[in-house]
């Protein structure tokens, strides 16, 4: 490898890489047999400085599923940062024993940081509240699988919009694939930030704020769906008022195209009933196995080996 | 696979199955060369929801000594439980990252609910003080080894069988191969559930309760012991009262069978004395290693590879 | 294998043994691909009863570049020890369930009573402050890399020489490759323990103590530079005053020689100035890097696989 590539940001790739990547994914999911093997004798280092165990799974099962293996940690406590060692000093050290790291870190920015000491590529596997761009291409895989395309859709965002990266790193991306409209369906107290906002109305895109899901859930091809997470909140009597506010169930999407998509980066605690999970717009659970395939060709770009390898 | 099948209890299985079981994993013991790679490209999640080591470490090890990849969590502090995601989707999301799951669990009936979710094979590795099938298919091929069959013996049980859940699952199991006769010995205070009792006296079975391993010894084809687990009992003097109480050394089994087998499921504390582990009848660390291969028979069962393999 | 060896300190190998050792792993650095499936079918338990992140992962690294496979533990507080069971017991169970063991334990000695219950090669990862043998091995591996030669040269060791085990095990095999002279930079509380001098001294050693890098580093072809670790104080203030005292930065390299090299256990903290890193002769991250490649040739030595493959 001459240049080592990245993937910080969904902005390290072009729009061509992404869709590139999401079509080595379906391949992969449509039959995985072929990258059964190709990243053989490699070694992923995982390096989880703040617990995700979802995250992790996903990552340690693309690269099994590839024929590679695994080290790491799923918990800093463990790891030599608490004997007082800096960030760029782990990076350079795990770089001599892996082919390629994914790092998870609660600093805004470390993932970034690590790229200028790493002799690997580097994935972000979420630092912070500021991205998460393997959630985002997760995310992408499923609307390309089931919409067939990846823009010109009338996409609604529900819940915690004013923390939830997930959602601020997806808007941005579908911003950038040509969508021009969204519907922002959250309580007063969390709504999408207004420096986003801002950004985003530059761009000449149209944000639609609204309270109910009832309110635009007919129109719409896509329901995105997310937590209102407990540890964003300051005060307890806060996060109980709002939790339940935007609980999907059966009765909200009554009005819903027959083939509206709904997803969820989970994991959810109730504001999906469990209801919905049987409808067959419920994509939330596929959404999460087509995220272990989208990696499976991250990790592949980023060694250069199976479908990506050089010529 | 057409139809998932799941081990959460022995009685999951036909006695036929069993034996069968048992024998392919003698046959794996006596030479584990031929199935060194019939796992090759599956993934068992390893989910403890409550940390057990020496059971993780047994299923990690039998499914590594197929040729699988092991992935997952060993303490449920880090998982996406602690963000308040129902068993029912972690299921759910795990069982698109993988081929097959173990889980240990607290609470009993978990493994039974993850069945109802899970779209691969769960094997439940313990679920509070219920059900520890595994460990059961351990004794039994242990005896089978050793004994040469699985009916037809005289068993002493010694320790506390009030709490033990390997004691209750491995003489129902014995129950059903035919075995009428059994030695409960036991304090007062750590007899048998009587529930158990009545059930097992309806089935036509024998239980000759007693105090002291010496009282029976001499008769014994197998002798199990227990470990007096701190964690059972409500208070502290209660267990230091107990504990020391049934201790087997060697002047405890010098009247016993020169064939008689020792049995423990491990770890021990300190009831049985480090001098009986030179005594050839003392089989428990045999017993362990034993484990490994009943477990690398019941993963090639479920996934239907090795020889298990649907022609 | 009939006679299990295992490697609990240096002493274990015979020098003719350490520089063999070595020069397989240089070859192995020189081009890995011959041996990245030497090691197929083989498991590493790895139970590091006190946490370890950078050793843990240097092993787990070094089996998996072998094409071995690992399974174990990074704390104890979920093993079997914390229910009571001894380590003898722990040891003999693991070793029915992995071809070898790599454990690090908080007490002194207890690798060497490990060896007295495996059925496998034991390797020790340190116990307490008392050995560390693979990090001497990666001392010793870099210096031959770089120097050409284990004997004959003038090395300072500098920072806290009382605690330091890694110190301690490296001066010792040095002395036994014939080097004679050491320098010995520290405060004053915090120098040789007197009788591990007077050990050396008796074996004709000559010990050169000092407070400042600058009385001696022109002269030197090694510096080996240790962290001043928090935990081994017993108060905050002293900590405080002395762990900035020996701080390596350019200015007190300007005087060494070309072609010296800096070598550091890691992980450091502020001992060595960052400004130091970009230096041709820091060589600490390549020492780590190296300290895989010493432990593939070691896991090969005790597997007798690879280029230690009985004829």
């Amino acid at each position: 490898m001459t240049n080592i590539r990245h993937l910080v940001e969904p902005e390290n790739f072009t729009l061509e890489e992404i869709e590139d990547l999401i079509d080595k994914g379906l391949s992969m999911n449509a039959d995985p047999k072929p990258y059964a093997n190709v990243c053989q004798g490699k070694i992923m280092a995982s390096l989880f400085f703040e617990p995700s165990t979802r995250t992790k799974l996903s990552f340690d099962s693309a690269m099994m599923r590839l024929g590679g293996q695994v080290l790491g940690f799923s918990d800093a406590s463990t790891s030599s940062t608490s004997k007082g060692e800096s960030l760029a000093d782990t990076i350079k050290v795990v770089s001599g024993y892996s082919d390629i790291i994914v790092m998870r870190h609660p600093k805004e920015g470390a993932p970034l940081l690590a790229t200028h000491f790493t002799e690997v590529p580097i994935i972000n596997g979420g630092d912070g509240g500021h991205q998460h761009p393997t959630q985002t291409l997760t995310d992408l895989i499923t609307i390309k699988k089931y919409k067939g395309k990846l823009d010109g859709m009338k996409i609604g965002f529900c819940g915690d919009l004013k923390y939830g990266r997930t959602v601020h790193s997806l808007i941005r991306t579908l911003a950038r694939f040509g969508n021009k409209e969204f519907y922002l369906i959250s309580p007063e107290e969390l709504t999408l930030p207004s420096s986003l906002k801002a950004q985003l109305e530059k761009q000449g895109v149209k944000l639609i704020e609204m309270r109910y899901i009832e309110d635009v859930v007919e129109e719409l091809d896509i329901l995105y769906m997310t937590r209102i997470q407990k540890e964003r909140f300051f005060n307890e009597s806060d996060y109980i008022r709002l939790k339940n506010s935007y609980i999907l169930d059966k009765d909200k999407i009554k009005a819903a195209k027959s083939d509206m998509i709904i997803l969820h980066p989970l994991p959810r605690v109730n504001e999906i009933s469990n209801e919905v999970d049987t409808d067959p717009r419920a994509l939330y659970f596929e959404q999460a196995k087509l995220g272990v395939y989208i990696r499976m060709a991250l990790i592949c770009k980023l060694l250069e080996v199976g479908p990506y390898a050089r010529g």
